[in-house]
């Protein structure tokens, strides 16, 4: 049946979400007309907020909540904290990466988000990514003396590590450059465990 | 980790949403600031326009899209269409309910959406549905000879059929009312289906 057009056109746009379809968008559209009218002023600015009220931090490039009262972006609250050790750069993927590792509270450190990983298949990828800006903070900030490359352990996070490895030292051949230790998960089972954890796990033993 | 304002209430808000949880909720947060402004800005339209250019018929209490040329609520297109077959109405729990059998293509007669089902737990549900408003349709509109009682096939859905079918036989004993066939859905296999299935298909055997 032909929808009501403002319908349908949620439908269109929310489908586009990652992991959602259209049958749950739809679902969805009717929940959120059914709420109360606060409940969708709530829905309206969050959304609204989430464009408006967001900024992109100019050194590690993670998001932060925009000062109002400022024009230039300025920097989030972990690079403007002086209590983080000033050493050490952590390189993920995505925001979402930088805040669970955030959450064990056991890194003290700065971050870099690279925006994505190299692409085997897509070379305009990597002009995409902020690896030019993370040389240009190792070039010009002499405090920092280690770079961990925590990148997921696949074929393109393993890509985007030699990559950046490789960079890194041609600019400063005595940065210490780190990936995250590899081996069986908390919890996982040896048996169940595939032969590239096994090797890893091995070779990681302590 | 503490994050950024705009972000921490987008995920509080938009967990609300049913089947979508807090974890998802911050993926998709960080998805929409990465879209184009153009992208963000379909979103933010299609967003608007779900509330502010849908209305509820005042007939059917289908949503469809409001003309905002007139004051009052108007008659969705279902209603309007003076081709559909004006004396049945087929009763459904909710608007997603009447596009999967208007999606049939089979049906050519009116609808009328409940709101939801009467709840053996909470009596109070049963005041906002759209029952009185359906008998009154039933009593005002002479051309009804038959109600379809399209809804779930449990327990809840069962109450309700049972309230409506009386409430209706008191207004009209001669109105037709009618329930959707059980038995074994399609591509269903007879070994794997529940006894209440199975009863209820011998019984409607043809």
């Amino acid at each position: 049946m032909e929808l009501p057009k403002p319908i349908k056109d949620f439908i269109q746009v929310f489908s586009k979400l990652p992991g959602i379809g259209p049958r749950q968008t739809t679902r969805l559209a009717f929940w959120l007309l059914h709420q109360k009218k606060e409940t969708q002023h709530d829905f309206y600015h969050a959304f609204i907020n989430l464009f408006s009220k967001t900024q992109i931090c100019p050194n590690c490039f993670f998001i932060s909540e925009k000062d109002s009262s400022k024009q230039e972006n300025q920097l989030c609250k972990i690079c403007q904290d002086s209590q983080r050790d000033q050493s050490v750069i952590c390189v993920v993927e995505k925001e979402t990466d930088l805040i669970s590792i955030e959450n064990t509270n056991k890194y003290k450190g700065l971050y870099h988000v690279l925006g994505g990983l190299i692409s085997e298949i897509d070379e305009s990828r990597k002009e995409k990514l902020t690896i030019k800006q993370l040389l240009t903070r190792i070039k010009t900030n002499k405090k920092v003396k280690e770079i961990i490359l925590a990148l997921n352990p696949n074929s393109e996070g393993n890509l985007t590590t030699y990559y950046i490895e490789k960079a890194i030292k041609t600019i400063n051949p005595n940065i210490k450059i780190t990936k995250l230790g590899r081996g069986l998960p908390q919890g996982g089972e040896v048996e169940f465990a595939d032969a590239e954890t096994l090797v890893n796990a091995l070779e990681g033993r302590k």
